[in-house]
């Protein structure tokens, strides 16, 4: 089970804001990147177990940090009992990057740059892009979204519905993920304001003094859970 | 609430066995120390939060890496509203072991050498020493260890009680920690089978291909949970 905070308790924030606490994270508080990725896709993971049944989960990973949730949370989705194969387009050169991929390849889960027949998929977990992106799609992600779009399979999607802007949401026009379910990792950003699919939030590591300084309203996680959902 | 899972289901692992499945995590399936300690120190912090009121927790961490576990636990106690003191007798020059003091210390937690006057705590983490270590407990936890018994508090251990030998358990003489309650990693060591208190299981990240080579019997953890408490 997993707790509902009403949305209206929470702040939705800027890409600027993401951005600066990302930055503050790393140089103020001293996180390493390797840990909050493993708090940040087991949140994702959690929130996929929490909503899905197990089954046959296609994860698409960007080559940012975002796709390096996608990673965290195909392995710990392989631990839920899901069977996972990720979709890799794009290799980064990152050596967090080359490390995950590696664990995956050694947990026998698949890496492809090209997607797979999608016809065996119950699931698409979407991490092609985070709150640093800026629209319109390039190739080869154009036609992996396309295809994705096509198999009508249902896609949650990880703090960013890819191809949407992080303020204004889906583009007038482009291809783009049309998410059935998304966590939002620190909190939402300005694009999810008025969507009303099924909402969770991740990121149980926002120092309190950081959520001071930026005039945040963090979600208020009950006991030792990482995720909530949010509630009108 | 934590799931229950009877400890005839489980393996208990030697010191030996332990330290193989630590070298497989990290050589064979290129897991990073930051990743599973991350995972390792959470599932910690979750069992103390099922277990006891939220209070003052001294958080005692050896060098090595169960004192990494303490430090990660530490953070995350901060997270669930706990209020925390990590107590440090012996600096390492690690450099994972400097980021975890580093980030603590930035999360305003106390990170002191000595320890603080005990009579405002109302529980001690003990993080001292891991499946490693070989009796007798040496300068200076051992006076540190005979102020905790002193206190009278209930300790909560990281993976092996500080002071037991991996397999006989409570040494004949020389000081050892006496624990309310304890969270082993990846599974027990053999020194806790006859033991009767409350005991937690983490670390779901143990590959399944692993568990096989190993002939372990893993915990079975429902749905997304990072930890279970065993029963009889």
């Amino acid at each position: 089970m997993v707790s509902r905070v009403s949305k209206k308790t929470i702040s939705y924030i800027s890409q600027s804001v993401a951005t600066k606490i990302d930055d503050q994270l790393f140089s103020q508080f001293g996180f390493k990147v390797e840990q909050l990725m493993e708090l940040a896709g087991l949140a994702a993971a959690q929130a996929v177990a929490a909503h899905y049944p197990k089954g046959n989960v296609a994860v698409l990973c960007g080559p940012g940090n975002n796709g390096g949730d996608g990673f965290v949370c195909a392995r710990h989705l392989q631990q839920f009992g899901f069977s996972t194969h990720v979709v890799y387009p794009k290799t980064s050169r990152n050596k967090l990057m080359e490390c995950l991929v590696e664990q995956c390849q050694k947990l026998d889960i698949p890496v492809t740059n090209n997607l797979p027949d999608l016809k065996n998929f119950t699931l698409i977990v979407d991490a092609l892009f985070g709150f640093s992106f800026k629209p319109p799609v390039r190739e080869p992600f154009d036609a992996i979204i396309g295809s994705i779009l096509q198999s009508g399979l249902p896609v949650f999607s990880i703090d960013i519905p890819s191809g949407w802007d992080v303020k204004d949401g889906p583009p007038a026009d482009g291809v783009c993920i049309r998410p059935d379910a998304v966590i939002s990792l620190t909190l939402p950003k300005e694009c999810m304001r008025d969507w009303n699919g099924t909402h969770f939030v991740g990121g149980r590591f926002v120092p309190a003094s950081l959520a001071r300084d930026f005039q945040l309203s963090l979600p208020s996680y009950p006991s030792f859970d990482q995720i909530v959902q949010l509630a009108d």
